[in-house]
């Protein structure tokens, strides 16, 4: 494989994330970290900001690019001659809805689109952006959970609102 | 079974819908499709059109009914003299969340609504309307995951709004 | 639906079974039990034990005949007539299962055979044959969990065997 | 365990609840029930009724207090001298999600807070605050499912809003 | 909870299992591991080895006794003044297996047996007693996932047995 | 990825293994297809004939090779310089136990084996070496299942032991 995508909101980017970049990064030639730009759904960072974030989180990775993109992921894909496409499962995952999700992507370009999938690691399968943010907001600690430029820009976001 | 309700919001039909509305017909006296008025969603299609897109993509079967209703499934079953329900099950269903809606239903008039339930053809189990709906939206090709005259009702609808 | 078939090893029939062959013997003309001669599988009971014990719990019901089969289910369904066949689902069903066995049924004789599903009464929920066995054997009460003439064969079997 | 805390949003109590609340206070020497103030969702009764309802339906249990609370669940229970927390399982829950939190809370606090589950009864297997209030919005009736001060609550509600 | 009886096979015990103990002995005045004698199912280890090699992983522990039994658990229960029952729960157990075990004892006993679920830590998530055995039969490396006294004691045999 | 394993028993090679194969191929260097000679679990083919059939069904595929091994799947990844694991998933996979194999393996050589899970076709989720030869043994149809020489290789070995 050489050029593979690993896309997500990642607001923001979690060490399960993180660990699941490092892993997928050592399986290709490329690794393209696509940062949805979700109308629909409301995030808080914004795409550049969470961009910044896993940017500064992998200086010591090489071949991992961060883009942005918005629009239909089987699209972004076939023009960006992808091989891949890459997503994490965990025991806690909607597994369902990745299979319904991955079926759909194959069925739009008669199968152009392979998903692969990697496990979480077992300490940060109860990791995720929701979960962090919400005990973030509440005062509980989450040091271990988030990559430190994620920790810090919680911290100035915060700041700023206060 | 002489009358069995196939209900749900059709926003719009898909084909998976088609299929079992085809198996549940061969297996009663009359199959009643009946089209939610679901207050609390926002539907893409109005209720008006969601049914005339139904009536149209079954002009080849004869014991078929579509109907609009509001208010208890089981309310609406006692009074029309229904045998049965039919769901349709995939594996990427919420099955959870569909025994208990079948019990509380059955719950609610000492067990005189029978659920049954189908399985969805295997090539149609990742296809739903929410899905559909996303797919379209972002220009992806949505052909043989409907049937036609909801194809025309989107393609119709999308011209409107630009 | 004329002919419904509801198969299984029934060794022995449970609360749970007769209920869903109560509520399944109003949804036809006829219910027939086919109970299922598993060679590779050892029973507590005789295949013609079993049927008895079904035929002695059901003397109320008047479209419910008892019969017995091996090979393939999907050809007994053709040979004689079939409309449907029906099964059991619970929360604690291995769901995953029946999905497989009904798509592969449906693919042996092209559609030709529809399987239906009824949900377990919650009250039953932890039914089963093999539980049952495992509580009488180890002295438990089991009384309320299968029908009287299953309660006296388990009682007439454990007197001979001592 | 000397003292244990229920939490949840109660919006109302149902025989669900109202069951594993009666066992939990067998197996230890204090419950407390909190109610949670969820700002972010949108609570049909207020704190202080959704409070009152449950004191109201529990007079025979002499080991249970009602509190209420806001923040983040491992800090009150860290600064409130809790053994464990108690949560309900059925087989319709979200499981993961259960795992998810509790992985969550167990990691917030180095191990300190310890989550123990109940089995839901199987005949209340169905039953949630929410399918409560959508079944009783329809004009269905949900005698049984929740306790006497309950209902009575809502019928009033509906007064008042008519 | 005074007295709570954590039953298993233990064949042998892992880590999981021991951490799960060493929660378990917190929450109640005594704990005691029940080692079940089945004999339906060929063990590894004998009855006396496995009860030993508890023993040995436990010293630091006061309240906790390690019995042996056979017969049903729930008429242990009733004869021995068991509070409750605990059960190790992880996302990859069979959960419908242990909601069916559980209300099956429930209905044994009118109720009298209460059965409380306790989360594995997520690092002992993949780690059972048969997984460690095939691993160690295949030379791969246990340590870490079992005991000491487990691995001596997988050692010892084996040595025996070349 | 340069060299990726997939192992199974095979027993024998179905129509969803062979459309993972062609997938997989894909994606990597060279694909090793792992025959598992299985001491435990008697097979209805040797793994001579297994090995076989693959290989006659694969004459388009270049860079797949079939070989066989026994002892700890870590231990043959480890020493032949394997990149990764793929294995299959289906909606009626064991999804747990996945998830439990492949941490248990990351857990042996300290994640230095990665593993990586595609998603079968819908079409051929519903079919696995067992439920082929079930129905072939009742004189089933199970052409389109299975490659050509599976199909030759059953009808071979029904010939000889009638």
């Amino acid at each position: 494989m050489r050029r593979v995508l690993y896309a997500g909101s990642f607001d923001p980017i979690t060490n399960g994330h993180l660990d699941l970049i490092e892993r997928s990064s050592k399986l290709c030639g490329q690794l393209l970290i696509g940062v949805i730009q979700n109308v629909s759904k409301n995030s808080f960072f914004t795409m550049e900001e969470r961009s910044q974030i896993i940017i500064d989180s992998i200086p010591h990775l090489k071949n991992v690019e961060v883009i942005t993109f918005d629009g239909l992921l089987a699209d972004f894909v076939n023009k960006n001659n992808i091989d891949a496409v890459v997503r994490g499962l965990r025991a806690t995952t909607d597994f369902e809805l990745e299979i319904q999700m991955a079926q759909m992507n194959a069925r739009l370009y008669r199968n152009a689109v392979e998903t692969i999938f990697l496990m979480t690691a077992p300490q940060y399968s109860f990791v995720s952006s929701s979960i962090v943010k919400e005990v973030f907001a509440l005062n509980g600690d989450v040091e271990g959970l988030i990559p430190q430029p994620a920790l810090d820009a919680l911290r100035r976001k915060n700041t700023v609102n206060t």
